[in-house]
């Protein structure tokens, strides 16, 4: 593997003294980039995924154009319900759909016990791939879903607002949902450890849908699955990044999974959060994604008031605080990735 | 007015010794009960709305089956921009959508200012025929949306999930957002100030969609609006309730905002909340409203454990954290009642 010419990003994960504060963007490699738009009309989403060549490029493209200090894998947490037996559907304008959900004992005795090696090889050459392109440029990310947000979209089977099917599952038959978690942790940490093998630098858990639950079953239905997994994923170094969006109560708790960073979304004090959780662990976020629809004056103020919010020293990952949004003019995110770059170094 | 035969609510809100904890729930004038479905299958939901007749008939259903503390009069928080000028349409399994946004001042110039005594004069009606048909059983409550979630859906125009239009405007023309947000805010203080008139014992406002701001946002486009109402409904001692979705964070502020309740979702820490805000203010909430998928039993612990977290004395109204879902078994709203009105004695 090359070295790494540009490693801000894993020493502030890790705490370390460094010149100025790192900065990627959640789902920085997506459809406001006119660059992406271009791979994605050769190519429906799905196969963009499952062709190293496309997804490696794709990764890419935002080092290249608007300058993070880290490149995300472009995948989807998805392709694990996919490897595992479940068609999945890819629908313009409405997302991901799963034709036939999980609703019972015998669909849950269908799911295949998966071997990323062989059953998601294409995500892991991607990985290798964009790891030679990078040449060291820059560390990469590699991701995935919790148990809990795979867990709800498997049966579901397609996006919700009141998380009704999920709900009555984990109230009527919690043993069936706790032996579910189980499974997918288990595929989970198998899928982190060998992308970590195939050259990720760091991993990434999203717990998209954790912040609907109440707290009690917060702690039963998500986090212990999130512990699990990190538990388990086979690392020497490697960072692992917990996103757990809408969770404000926990961070505590969330805290001392076993994470190295904690990311938190934008509607969170990451001063606060700092002062409460900040000596165990870094933390990741968090300028509201809809403040890059503001002009540049005002890009640049919200940036430092989120520089200003954690403070001095090291432990901080500058980002969004949720996905960047499809419209967003990628001259925008060039500017915060810039203002972060010029405004961070007196923190530090 | 005949003479209240159950003033726990009220006395609730207020604080004062009662003999147990009163008990509502948001969205309890609804799809879930067969009755409502009855009723709502001669009419439309806006011309249910606009009949006093229709409106008093379907408030009252939850008093007669399930037995709640108080009613709340059926209506919507739309009336006010349709009685502004914007047509509204009730699409069925889509939600309320203005097929004329507000995009921009021209837009804003052209909503009337309303006098709700003539342009809501069938909300009125319906207080004041609900209020009667009553009796005197339990108190009725009147409700608004807040200024900022009324102008989000003015904006927006929709439904949407990442409120691109209404937090572009906010960025790039805040003025305009504003002097928006404080002509609604003259319009729901007038509005409350009549509904009292006409009957009400009791207000809510429901700020929806504080929970997409960020803390500074919140702070300058939500808040001080509801602070300004609250300053200007005229009252004697009827309480007023906030109930703010997702807003964690400014908890503290918002206890101090003159509300006598502040509601919760079922994501946040009843006894902490109390901990923290307690001695200003009564809390409402905050079972998990999926929680009624459950079984009677789970129901019932559920219930115990909301009951415990706010614990001993007065300042607790029973409610969901959020609004009854369409698919709940009326006979598991019943149970909760049941419940919190058998279990919250031996906290009195």
């Amino acid at each position: 593997m090359p070295h790494l010419k540009n490693d801000l990003f894993l020493r502030a994960c890790k705490k370390e003294k460094i010149e100025r504060t790192p900065v990627w963007i959640m789902r920085q490699a997506g459809r406001y980039l006119p660059e992406y738009r271009a791979v994605r009309e050769k190519a429906d989403f799905l196969t963009m995924c499952k062709t190293p060549e496309l997804a490696a490029e794709v990764t890419i493209q935002p080092i290249d154009i608007i300058g993070t200090d880290a490149a995300i894998i472009f995948s989807d947490i998805l392709v694990i319900p996919e490897a595992m037996g479940m068609h999945l559907d890819m629908i313009e304008g409405k997302g991901p759909v799963f034709e036939k959900p999980i609703r019972s004992k015998e669909d849950a005795d269908e799911l295949k016990v998966i071997d990323p090696v062989k059953d998601l090889k294409y995500v892991l050459d991607a990985v290798s791939l964009t790891k030679k392109e990078l040449n060291g440029r820059v560390p990469l990310i590699g991701f995935s879903g919790s148990p809990w947000t795979l867990l709800t979209y498997m049966v579901e089977g397609k996006g919700s607002k009141s998380f009704s099917v999920i709900k009555k599952m984990i109230y009527a038959n919690p043993k069936l949902a706790h032996s579910l978690l189980d499974k997918i942790a288990d595929a989970v940490s198998e899928y982190l450890s060998a992308k970590i093998e195939a050259g990720a630098d760091a991993v990434q858990i999203f717990d998209t849908w954790g912040g609907i639950l109440s707290q009690s079953d917060f702690h039963e239905f998500s986090l212990p699955y999130i512990e699990k997994i990190i538990a388990n994923i086979k690392r020497k170094d490697e960072p692992v990044i917990v996103f757990a969006k809408g969770v404000h109560y926990r961070l505590g708790k969330l805290s001392k999974c076993g994470a190295d960073v904690i990311g938190l979304d934008w509607t969170m004090d990451l001063n606060k959060v700092r002062t409460r959780i900040g000596d165990r662990v870094a933390l990741q976020g968090n300028l509201d994604p809809t403040v890059l629809y503001a002009s540049k004056e005002k890009i640049k103020d919200e940036v430092e008031k989120v520089l200003a919010a954690y403070g001095k020293g090291s432990g901080h990952i500058f980002n969004l605080g949720h996905g960047i949004l499809p419209d967003i003019k990628p001259e925008n995110a060039k500017a915060l990735v810039d203002y972060v770059k010029e405004l961070s170094k007196k923190y530090h």
